[in-house]
């Protein structure tokens, strides 16, 4: 059991978040609901046995459920929430899963479910999605960014850490704002980075396993799902323009300082940039 | 003992690639001499038992050895090729390590030493660099690029193919030219990409420790040697520099796909990302 009084969880979204979700809050022993806008991870979820019993796409299957999630991509997160608002009066804790936080917080408030809705940023991904991607233990000293709205109570932010702290993760709490001016650039940035290299490269028709060990690190978060990424980049649209403005000028600086022939800068700007990774 | 007949090598340079050199073939019975310009690497490899004599820096203690081994940056290397060049009757293998293989190649055949000459390129780096960093066992299952001069004999690179398997690597033959066109895109540009993308964090006060497991990666490779990689860009200039103007390409275009809001242009560029990530 979760925890005394949290016995049931209804999940809305089966991928890799919300699947392995599902999987670690069943085998805590808790009752789990869900819903899948695609039939065949519902149906996978309802086989494996972690979901015992599939809500229908009106969502007042949330009613009964102690606590409830939001485990779709952030485009769609938004409508979920309007629409299981009204359901979900027994629920003590709803969040959701998003890498963006800002818009979901201020509506929870619109909504009136602000005093019982927290934000979760768990940092699980992997570049594979889909309930097939799913697992227990996704969340093992995973670090998770809770962002509470502004007039939350300290009980409801607890309530939320020990959500988490019970799957394995460490919490820290900060505003929804600061959440994703600071994630556009340690996630979002590095994320659109890897996937402008992975279309450079195809553009040229080198394959990924030419690449050696290092060239695949960096290409890695390229095959991460492009729904979800384009719905993150697009709510974060502004600080991320940011991030990739300054990620382009640094490149162009050194293809620069390459063409000037200018070693000493060269030399420079790759010491700046190993000076950063010793920190 | 490395071949019936490879009893002894000469290193030059106890970096990463060198010290590993100097371990492994220690290791399987060579006598093996080794110079370092810091005297600080010598005297380590001295006191680890892996190098038996130091080598001065006139370099001519490289005469007795049949392997002799160029494993400085690439901006050193020519210059130690020269010096080497008329010290190394006896060797019956003379190779280097580097990044960039068009101007090392083509000094062999200049010094008249192009029929013993081949350039290798193993692709075992490490983000670490020195002799701290080197180990026994980098080169196994590691791949290795083995470029001969345009006239050189199979039995030569016959002979460098063994050298490389023998410490688990395994070789590819290709042009000194189709090399550098290739690595440019698969080694070079990934590498400058995470330096770019450590400047912009670093400018923006992000640290390396705030990033997920997916930006880790994505900024492993910034913290290679400055010295090494940009000797090996400005070697490479030419062929880097088409590829750094197509990654700007790329960053620059979803950039603007994100700040016209057209989630559709957005998610077809993700998607041709994922795409070559799924290959």
């Amino acid at each position: 059991m979760m925890e005394d009084d949290f016995r049931s969880a209804a999940i809305v979204g089966l991928g890799l978040i919300g699947g392995s979700l599902a999987r670690d809050l069943a085998e805590r022993g808790m009752y789990v609901r869900a819903y899948d806008a695609d039939p065949q991870h519902l149906n996978a979820a309802l086989r494996d046995g972690f979901v015992a019993d599939a809500m229908d796409a009106s969502l007042s299957g949330v009613c009964d459920a102690d606590v409830v999630i939001v485990a779709v991509p952030v485009d769609a997160a938004t409508d979920v929430l309007r629409r299981i608002a009204p359901f979900a009066a027994h629920a003590r804790l709803i969040t959701d899963v998003g890498s963006t936080k800002s818009r979901i917080v201020a509506l929870a408030s619109e909504l009136g479910v602000g005093s019982r809705f927290v934000g979760s940023h768990p940092l699980a991904g992997d570049h594979r999605s889909g309930w097939d991607a799913s697992r227990t233990g996704l969340f093992s000293n995973a670090r998770v960014y809770i962002c509470p709205p502004a007039d939350a109570a300290n009980r409801l932010v607890e309530l939320a850490a020990e959500f988490w702290r019970k799957l394995g993760a460490s919490s820290t709490v900060l505003s929804a704002e600061d959440h994703d001016r600071q994630l556009a650039w340690t996630s979002h940035l590095p994320h659109m980075v890897s996937a402008a290299l992975a279309l450079a490269l195809a553009r040229t028709g080198v394959e990924r396993s030419d690449l050696g060990p290092g060239g695949r690190d960096v290409t890695r978060l390229a095959g991460g799902s492009p729904d979800v990424w384009a719905a993150i980049a697009r709510d974060n649209a502004d600080a991320l323009d940011a991030a990739l403005a300054t990620a382009e000028r640094e490149l162009a600086g050194i293809r620069s300082a390459l063409n000037r022939n200018d070693s000493t800068e060269l030399r420079r700007r790759l010491s700046s940039a190993r000076a950063w990774f010793d920190l």
